[in-house]
């Protein structure tokens, strides 16, 4: 990133720590955190570009400010944070549309799953950008951009949907391998021997309609099978089992 | 594969035209074909190598017959060829113990998807092996060494949990991201976007707990964005959300 930016971060958890480290990455040298957990950072992070504040009111000309605190809290700030320099939401779930600010507000969404001490591939990570008037919106795009060469103009009302879509496509997967490994452990055998398997299915989902790979007994309503597989399940395990292939049946009809 | 041997198919479904490939690429070439569906092979498998036959009287002093039918068919089937030679299922489900039969019996169960059009990564591909007699087995397992490098000896009853597990693991995984796609379609946004996302997971999962890396709003527990996610589901997306919110949620307390 050529220009230099005043840039502030609210929020130094799983998020916030991540747009600070690809901020650093990019060659920015003016950042300024505002965290309530006190003015640490992981040990990864060059301390010597990073300051601290506990007051919104040293925002007070910057360019931009991240604001990367729970969705809960997330109206709130960018509320507060707005009255002395323009401000995005990382969220995909909060609106801003409604607010009547002094300062431009926006939102710089990543859809990708951050936890701190994983390692995030921003390279071609879409970037939803939205913002409460023209010029800050090319502004964000353009630092987007910059981040991940991948930013997407998107409205509100669709990234709401973009949301619940990845909470189905990454949460619920992720719990459901989950609970397949948990059965693994619980019946003695191993949950590697799964991992070709997820691996090729995952390889197909990239070239391939996923409706037109599905395998298994439900696909098949094979009953018989999933009446023994009903029989090897907890009355937890079986109600998602239950829930599933009855979704899989009607989907296939 | 060195040693030439007589091998019979039962069955040109998704299953077994990739046992025939695999073995055509492992270098034999006395293979015959029993099949319903008469004797049509996909343009892709050189015929010179392959007999039909619709008696399973000409198996008799066969080294192997692989038996790939339809789960209620796959026992009655097993019991007729059993006759005449030693057979084996290549079905993680059907339980053969039981059986008292002439030649020896036994399971060779690849975990992994087939679809007849896509192809198979066989090298590392668990298959796991059963049978009613030691020296069944042995040739077995050298059998499933050639074709994979990955031959696992496993009873009768943990491969049932492992099937379970692989319904959990990838049809369950599949088709909540075809829910996922056919979302997106619905509401205008692009199913692409979701793919690094879901790449990323499936790459933690490789070396991660699928328990410590899930994210989003049931493992936060955050009720103010699960209810704005569930105004914007029909009711049959709800009733899925809702089940594995609570699994998550109880999962994570």
């Amino acid at each position: 990133m050529n220009q230099k930016l005043k840039i502030g971060i609210v929020g130094m958890g799983n998020v916030g720590i991540h747009f600070l480290q690809r901020l650093l990455e990019l060659g920015q040298t003016n950042l300024t955190v505002y965290s309530r957990s006190g003015n640490n950072l992981p040990v990864s992070i060059p301390a010597k570009d990073v300051q601290f504040t506990n007051d919104f009111k040293e925002f007070i000309d910057f360019d931009i400010v991240f604001c990367a605190v729970n969705d809960n809290t997330m109206v709130e700030m960018i509320r507060l944070v707005s009255k002395f320099a323009p401000v995005v939401s990382v969220s995909g779930t909060v609106n801003l549309n409604h607010l009547k600010t002094k300062h431009p507000v926006g939102t710089f969404y990543p859809l990708q799953s951050f936890k701190a001490d994983q390692s995030i591939q921003w390279k071609g990570l879409p970037l939803f950008i939205e913002a409460s008037d023209e010029k800050f919106k090319t502004f964000l795009m353009k630092l987007a951009q910059e981040f991940s060469g991948n930013a997407i103009e998107l409205s509100e009302e669709k990234r709401q949907y973009l949301h619940v879509a990845a909470v189905f496509a990454n949460n619920f997967t992720n719990h459901i391998i989950d609970l397949a490994a948990h059965y693994c452990r619980e019946h003695g055998i191993e949950f590697d021997w799964l991992k070709p398997l997820i691996n090729q299915t995952m390889e197909k989902i990239q070239t391939n309609d996923p409706h037109d790979i599905l395998t298994g007994p439900a696909v098949r309503n094979d009953q018989s099978t999933i009446k023994k597989h009903l029989q090897l399940l907890e009355p937890d395990q079986k109600n998602i089992y239950q829930t599933l292939t009855k979704s899989i049946i009607k989907h296939y009809q």
